[in-house]
């Protein structure tokens, strides 16, 4: 009689498996927690293989020929055929090994000449029958995993095998569980993605089937959050599917932390009293210049909130003219927000207080809590605002701004361009730097909010509000951890929908995560799980500072694109060049311009310019040449963006060129056309009041860089193709 | 008796092997020559391979037992034997084959029963004998290859073998011939270097052996012009050395195109005369303003020019007060530049009377030739200025700055800032980018140069005179392609152990090399070679425009760096972590600071900062702190850089920082201590004023950016590193 080892009907058949056995799972797992294991065996792992359709190499033990026979056809051809015998160790030596059997004649053959090679060679061995075993096509050897990220949790990993993997970290994650479809971007997510196309004549993969296997791969991991990680290394990925050699899977007594979290509705209210609140009071106003408690009433006073605004100290009657009281329980009214000013030790005793009067949120200024070891001082704080309901933005925060309220809750300089965008940041010296550079380049701002060391109110927390909020266009980013990686991404995932989201993640090397005293930094490929999640989110990455606040400044300005066809127009043929190679290393592509449209370019430029893409129209042409060519490019449907290089002329000089653009700019949006238009000005000094103007008129400008503006367009599309528009 | 089909002594010894024997490949090549063919045949790639010492399997027939086992002793152990025979083709099932043959004793009895077998299998067979064969050791796959690059001639190819050189493209290049140190440095040079290393629990491979391989097919290909292309894949690596499986060898029937070079002193006297000429003449001077010939004379005269300016103008008596002359010719004394201001067609016979008149350089500012397609009105002038000994800068340019001379030669606005960088650009777009941007900046220049057409002077001309110049102290160019690499690659190494050559290279990507019109730009690889070879120039290669023009304008700002010691001090921690990520970005590491650095440090920031590296002495610290840890900083001889992270407070304004550092920075290089400082300040637009002032003062500052302080510090120490300083 033949006995399988693995009959599961998942395996083999990795296109359509059913539903996943979780009480097989449940068993095996309960069996490992109670001995006490952490590790399951590999019998153990080859049950989850199979309750999961993770094919294995399946195999059984054939007493007779037929038996043989129906077990290899069971199974599938080819198979290895191997003598079982107590006795003999050396099976190929006593000829008791078949490889390649491919038919049923084989196998019947294979039986009878495996065992009567066996009774030749050792007369007296026990023979309990001949082993079937699957036989792994050779395909490309790949590694599927999960690990549990300690920001993200359940993690799922692909990779190809071997030195791929070891040496150039190859490898890609996504949350798990991950759907078919985010499987498959991940076959595409890998530098060699190219081999599983086939390469040097090698066969494609079944992609499909691999997907597949990432998938439940990732689903078993989600299931059961006690499996701490799962190793599938090596996976013989082929055209005729994909089967794990070894399944390792590890087991965790760890309970996972699960953060508090509030309903969309509860966050929204919250927030919604936090950024345009009618009353707020000022805990520790100050008369004394200086003092954080005087720089924050002076900045809502001068800033011109409309709103109340209440000093409470208990020592003064009068705080820059404005009656002062005792405690915050003597404020009069409903108090949508308190901003603190007192030092640490007198945050807990006042939150209370604020707490009873039935605040909702507490804007917390002081430093001196976990930044500085202090985790018990913010262990309490926590409790009150848990305690009292009370959401807590901070502490060690600058504070916020809700430029459309005229609120600056802050003790920085007040700032008042409204506009489109909202900004966070984790570290106080980034919200500076976001302040100067949001008042030199006159940036357009709905919030600049610190978050410092998130207690309670965290990204995803004012992601939620952003995104309902109709000023805000575009939201930026800073920090340096996430308190709750899922919750961020689920955040992101619906702001995308509607709006831009920028981070900027410091600490992306391991240099700079030891700054951040992250735990995880040591860990190589920390920052790859943060890259691609994010990406996974929808979320554009900044590399860097400038590029954060750039971005935040620009991507509102520019509609988004309709389309790939990206078209370059130049009277620098030297832009043109560095202009092309921009555009490709942003990830967009040089529209291949059809003939007719080469030859309407042609009509306005000289016989030795160059037509084609970039369309170069050459120097020292006047002011006609740019407005024919650009108002070409805006009109012409095919076209989808345009990138402009100016080259400063007498003939042209740069603020005739930025009238010109912003007038045929203005002339499309008047006919329905909004198409992104970004611009590189060569020339002298004059090009920067040209750039200034090109911006304020919905064309982002940039002066002696090539890079900048291309990079600004990348983004846009990089959101496009996260929003789901192109 | 034996015969051996590659006996050669260097086979198998790679370690040290001897002379080449050119005279036995020129009889290969000549051979192959004469025939009119391209490729060479399997054995003449052998016999070029035993006379360069590339080892290749040997192998050998032996008629006897004796034979075998001498012939096996010869090649080494481990042998393949196998039976030759015309009339066994199956040769294993013949049982004519035995591998790993280990001793002398097994090389005997595989001779005996190969044969024996041979005879029982076919008896009528004619036996010659039996193959002896060395057996490559397993060992990692490598590619060795040259091939003949247009801008570089003869470039060799080192790569790992299969997908990793396929997919993934990891190849590194090295001008041939390569000297075993360079060839080593291509060890080092890929992507998977660690694979050399051993990995997994492979062995390391023999360097030295792989490296001299490397070196040794480099010079093959450099002796010989008429090699095209040598392809040796793959190479087997082990740590027992390197074996090519195969050699293939291409021949090419154009002769490589030798382009006419100067010696250093001419160049120098040339371009002495060019960049601090006595007189110059302006050929199409004109009253008419708007003409380029009336621009470039008001621009030498408002420059302040001190030399002579004669203006040429056959239908004037007098241009803008200077007396006018109706030819060159009539022009009085020695003149040493002629710019030229007239259209393309009249430059031809102007070149001619220029000739005669005997002035050695002509600035060519016309366009119309060979960039408009007028190939042959270029080659016209180039002959002229070949007979007359003139040398010419241009066609199509905007002209060129020397500010030290007070010289204006061109048709853009005047610039006066003098100072230690030297700027040219193939592109006039790309030269009016550096007028604004040094105009806006104050950098302080010591030459402008447009190069346009390159149709003679070109960089390497101009990288030697800058090398040259005492008032030069960082050279920064743009271009689009060499006429000459390796004259460039030569002139960039004399200067580099100078002064630092930053390239912005453009036509980097498939796209922009394409919008360049390159001819070599649809190769794949083509920027890579580039890439390699300008690093090993020493050349800092710009990534973008505006990095380039920040390298050129800080550079010079910068003492060069003694050691790899680099601490940041900030008082932000968010730019902390962000100055770390921007460290590791640019290729260097954090100094791990010793325990009494640490203690020192420690005395001076407050118990909750965090000493380390980064040093966060934490925000709202007054001045002394800053002056303190930076003083420290300097004083210690253990760093050898500094990072400043400044965060905008009450405490400290950002002048107020600027000036203690600027200070401490003086007092340090009163002692003797020339250290290199950037700093990264966030804050408020005051921040900007601060950055000025720091530059002027020798600290390299940007506002709103971590990430450019540290690139340009970055691209200090990739220019000491070439320089042979660190």
């Amino acid at each position: 009689m033949a006995s399988e080892d693995h009959g599961g009907t998942h395996a083999g058949a990795p296109g359509a498996p059913g539903e996943p056995d979780k009480d097989a799972v449940r068993a095996v797992l309960a069996a490992a927690r109670a001995e006490g294991r952490t590790a399951l065996t590999a019998p153990e792992g080859k049950l989850l293989a199979d309750a999961y359709g993770i094919p294995v190499p399946q195999e059984g033990l054939a007493e007779s020929a037929d038996e043989a026979v129906a077990l290899a056809d069971r199974i599938g051809f080819p198979v290895v055929m191997k003598i079982v015998s107590p006795d003999i160790l050396h099976k190929t030596d006593a000829g008791g090994v078949v490889v390649g059997v491919a038919s049923a004649a084989e196998a019947r053959g294979a039986f009878t000449s495996i065992v009567g090679n066996a009774r030749t060679y050792a007369p007296e061995a026990r023979v309990h029958g001949v082993q079937v075993q699957q036989m792994a096509p050779p395909g490309t050897e790949v590694l599927i995993g999960t690990v549990t990220d300690p920001t993200f949790g359940k993690v799922v990993a692909f990779g190809l095998g071997g030195v791929l993997v070891e040496v150039l970290k190859d490898v890609t994650f996504r949350l798990a569980p991950a759907s078919e479809e985010e499987a498959l971007s991940m076959l595409d997510g890998i530098r060699a993605a190219d081999v599983l196309k086939g390469v040097r004549g090698g066969e494609a993969v079944d992609r499909a089937a691999l997907a597949g296997l990432v998938s439940r791969v990732s689903r078993l991991a989600d299931d059961f959050p006690e499996i701490a990680e799962i190793d599938l290394n090596p996976v013989f990925a082929s055209a005729g599917g994909a089967v794990a050699a070894d399944i390792r899977v590890l087991l965790t007594t760890e309970a996972p932390v699960e953060r508090p979290r509030h309903t969309k509705a509860e966050i929204l209210t919250a927030m919604r009293r936090l950024m345009q609140p009618r009353s707020v009071t000022v805990i520790g106003a100050s008369n004394e210049p200086g003092k954080i408690g005087n720089s924050v009433m002076r900045n809502l006073i001068d800033g011109g909130f409309p709103g109340e605004i209440h000093p409470v100290n208990p020592k003064a009657d009068d705080i820059l003219g404005r009656k002062a009281y005792k405690s915050v329980q003597d404020v009069p009214g409903e108090v949508d927000v308190a901003v603190f000013a007192i030092p640490a030790k007198f945050v807990a005793a006042a939150l209370e207080e604020a707490g009873r009067k039935g605040i909702p949120n507490a804007v917390l200024i002081p430093s001196g809590f976990a930044e500085t070891g202090e985790h018990a001082l913010q262990e309490e704080i926590v409790e009150i605002g848990r305690r009292h309901g009370i959401r807590l933005l901070g502490p060690n925060i600058y504070g916020y701004y809700s430029p459309w309220q005229d609120l600056c809750a802050t003790f920085c300089t007040p700032y008042d361009v409204k506009g489109g965008v909202a900004l966070t940041s984790q570290s106080g010296g980034i919200g500076m730097a976001i302040l100067g550079f949001a008042r030199t380049t006159r940036t357009g701002v709905s919030a600049i909010v610190g978050l410092g060391n998130k207690s309670d109110i965290d990204e995803d927390d004012l992601l939620t509000y952003f995104a309902d909020d109709p000023h805000t266009e575009c939201i930026a980013m800073h920090l340096e951890d996430l308190k709750d990686g899922r919750a961020f991404v689920d955040a992101a995932r619906e702001t995308v929908k509607k709006k831009p989201v920028v981070v900027l993640k410091a600490g992306r090397t391991s240099a700079g995560a030891k700054a951040a005293g992250s735990h995880t930094g040591a860990l190589a490929g920390d920052d790859a799980v943060y890259d691609d999640i994010l990406r996974q989110a929808g979320v554009i990455r900044a590399p860097g500072l400038n590029e954060m606040l750039e971005y935040a400044r620009a991507l509102p300005v520019l509609p988004a694109p309709q389309g790939d066809n990206t078209v370059i127009i130049t009277g620098a043929g030297g832009s043109g060049v560095l202009l092309s190679d921009a555009i490709v290393d942003n990830g967009m592509s040089l529209m291949e311009i059809p003939p007719d449209l080469d030859e309407a370019f042609r009509r306005f430029i000289p016989p030795f310019g160059a037509a084609g893409n970039p369309v170069d129209i050459t120097g020292g042409e006047p002011p006609s040449t740019y407005e024919a060519t650009i108002r070409l490019g805006l009109e012409d449907p095919r076209i989808h963006s345009l990138v402009l290089g100016y080259w400063h002329t007498i003939v042209t000089p740069p603020m005739v060129f930025a009238e010109l653009t912003a007038r045929v700019v203005a002339e499309a949006r008047e006919k329905g056309i909004h198409k992104p238009v970004v611009a590189s000005l060569a020339g002298d000094t004059e090009v920067e009041e040209a750039c200034a103007y090109l911006f304020e008129h919905g064309v982002v400008a940039y002066p002696y860089t090539t890079e900048k503006p291309v990079a600004v367009l990348g983004a846009k599309y990089r959101w496009a193709r996260a929003a789901g528009l192109l």
